[in-house]
C-alpha cells in the first residue's frame, strides 16, 4: 500500500489497513515523511487515517501540508460525459 | 447557511446548496473570508463545494488554510461509549 516514494494511496478498505501500511513505512525507513491520497468518497478515510495515526500511534507526527484539486475522470460506460472528482493530499511529517 | 461569522457548516445537502450560500454570503457583505466546517461523511462534501465554487464561480477566491481534527460525539441511543469523528475547516481567501 505504501511504495518507496512515500505515498499511500487511500481507497474502500477500513482506516486500520491504511494506518498499519503507514506506520510500517515510517518505521521501516529512515523516511520521515509520508503523503496521503484519496478520491472522492475516500477523502474522509484520509483524514479519519491521519487522525487516528497521529493520535493514537506515532504522537510526534505532524500534518505539514493539505492540498485540495479537482481530477477529471474519464466516462463510466453508459454515460456521455466525464466525471469531475475532488482529490485530497496530506503530508505527514515526522519531527 | 452562512452566518455572520462566515462560518458554512457543512452537512449531507447536496453541494450546490452550500455553493449558493457561499456565493451569497461574499457578494452580501464585504466579506473577503470564508471558512468551511465539516464532520465525517461531510468532509468530503465540503471538498467538492470549495472546489465548485472556486473552479466555477469565484475564480479569484483561493485556499489559503485546511485543518483537520478529531472530535468527540456523545454516545447515540443504545451505545456506550463516545464515538471519535474527523472534523475539517478550509478558509476560502478572496483575493
Amino acid at each position: 500500500m505504501a511504495d518507496r516514494s512515500g505515498i499511500v494511496f487511500i481507497g474502500s478498505k477500513p482506516p486500520m489497513n491504511y494506518v498499519l501500511a503507514i506506520i510500517t513505512s515510517l518505521s521501516a525507513s529512515d523516511a520521515k515523511e509520508i503523503t496521503l491520497k484519496a478520491r472522492g468518497r475516500a477523502i474522509t478515510t484520509a483524514v479519519d487515517v491521519a487522525e487516528i495515526t497521529r493520535n493514537r500511534f506515532i504522537k510526534d507526527l505532524k500534518v505539514s501540508n493539505i492540498s485540495i484539486g479537482t481530477e477529471e475522470m474519464p466516462a463510466r460506460e453508459g454515460e456521455n460525459r466525464s466525471r469531475m472528482v475532488s482529490t485530497m493530499e496530506i503530508k505527514l511529517t515526522k519531527e
